[in-house]
C-alpha cells in the first residue's frame, strides 16, 4: 500500500441530466472521453432538486420521469492532463459551466489482496 | 456557442433533509430563494448516509422513511450576488453550515439548436 | 442563533461502492471513524455513473446491482482534527484518493425550538 501526496485540479462540470451530445447523454459522452483520454477517475453526481440557466425549478419529487436535473460530474487530475481534453469539452457543451479549483490530493495505489 | 472565463464562489450548504423553514423543507427554500434572487443555479444533493451536529448515524438502507440523511446545496455565482442574498440565507438556517471557495468558473452560453 | 465565521478543510474522499475494510462497506467504516473521533459531520454521495483506478466504465442503468459506483465521503473541519484520524484513513484506504481544500466555513448554532 503505498500513498502519494501533491498538486491537483478538481474539476466539477454542472450540466442538466438531459443535456445530449448527438444521440447520447452528454454525462455519457463526457464520462467516456475522461476514459478515452486517460484521465484517473470521474464521479457523476445527479442532484434531486435545483435549476440552471433557464431558471426553471427542478425537483424529483413531481416531476421524476420528466425533469431536467442537475448532474455534476467530478474529475480530479493535472493540470496537463485536464488542459489536453478542454478542446472537446468545449465542443461538447451546449450550457452550463465548470469549476476548477487547486487542491491537495492524496492517492493510494490500490492493494490487490483487499 | 460561447465561452466566458473567470473567477467565482463555489458556495455550500450543508444541511438535514428534514430541515425545515417554516412549514417547507428547507432546501426546497433556499432553492426557491436563491431562483428569486436570481442567482445562475443551484444544485441539490441528497446524501446516501452521514451524520451532523447530532452525530447520530444515518444510512438510506435501514432508516429511509425516517431518516434524516444529510444534503449539500451548490451554487456557483459572483461574491456579489452571494452577499446579497446571505442575510436572507442568516435568517433560514436553524443548524448546519456553509463553504465558501474561490474558483477559476468557465460559462457556456446555451445553444439553442442543440 | 449563533453564527461563526472561520477558515475550515474540506476533505473528499474518492472510493468505490464495493470496497471494504474488513467485512464492512469501507464508506461505513469511514463514516463511522470521524463520529467516533468527534468530528462535526461526514457527508456520503453515491455517484450515477463514472469509473476510477481500473477504468471500468460504471453506471447504474445497466448494472445497477453489481457496479462499483463510485461514492464520495466529505467532511468539513479544522487542519487539526483532519490529521489526527489521516494514520487511521491511511490504514483503511486500499485504492482511491483524497482531496483537500482550505475555505471559508460558517457554522450556525442549531436552534432547538425548530
Amino acid at each position: 500500500m503505498e500513498k502519494f501526496v501533491g498538486e491537483t485540479v478538481l474539476m466539477r462540470i454542472f450540466i442538466g441530466e438531459s443535456d445530449k451530445y448527438g444521440h447520447r447523454p452528454l454525462y455519457e459522452a463526457l464520462v467516456e472521453l475522461f476514459r478515452s483520454a486517460g484521465l484517473a477517475g470521474a464521479t457523476v453526481l445527479r442532484g434531486v432538486a435545483g435549476f440552471g440557466a433557464h431558471s426553471v425549478y427542478h425537483t424529483d419529487k413531481l416531476l421524476r420521469l420528466s425533469a431536467d436535473l442537475p448532474m455534476i460530474i467530478e474529475v480530479v487530475d493535472s493540470q496537463e492532463k485536464l488542459a489536453a481534453v478542454m478542446p472537446q469539452i468545449d465542443q461538447m457543451m451546449s450550457g452550463g459551466l465548470i469549476t476548477m479549483e487547486k487542491a491537495t490530493v492524496i492517492r493510494y495505489n490500490h492493494h490487490p489482496d483487499r
